[in-house]
């Protein structure tokens, strides 16, 4: 059972839809979806398109959030909301 | 066992993050915390500083995520990604 991740950031959300695609192509039967800050709308876009247009035998399994401590530029400690959605493929 | 919501959107996180302390405060068990596309990342923020920094007894006891069809001022259908965070305090 092969697991793959993919990191959502500011790039189109089309480019994170079908790096999720491929990785199911590629045989991943679970793809976990990350995402940080103002990304993580973008993380929730994601696991929707993926499930709703493209692939609905794929399910959201989990959905973790957590919080992360960053050092800013100046040495500053600035804390960061994260998600972890979660997405498997069904049983057939 | 009363129950509130808390919408959040585009004003300062901690008005959120006060109104779910509030609805705590006057007797909720469980606040559920939602959102719509860009203040998705928003309400993560709310939670975790919920549950970080104020109320260590209140768990993340459930988080959807779904799709909601708007129709815009032009009459055109808009898909928009939704968050529903439970909040739920841990049995003494």
């Amino acid at each position: 059972m092969s697991e793959g991740t993919v990191f959502v950031g500011t790039k189109p959300i089309m480019n994170y839809v079908l790096a999720t695609l491929t990785q199911f192509n590629e045989g991943a039967t679970k793809v976990v979806i990350k995402a940080r800050g103002k990304a993580i709308s973008r993380a929730v876009d994601v696991a929707e398109i993926v499930r709703n247009r493209f692939l609905p035998n794929v399910d959201v399994t989990s959905i973790k959030i957590d919080t992360e401590e960053l050092e800013s530029e100046q040495g500053r400690k600035v804390n960061v909301s994260t998600i972890e959605i979660t997405l498997e493929k069904k049983e057939e």
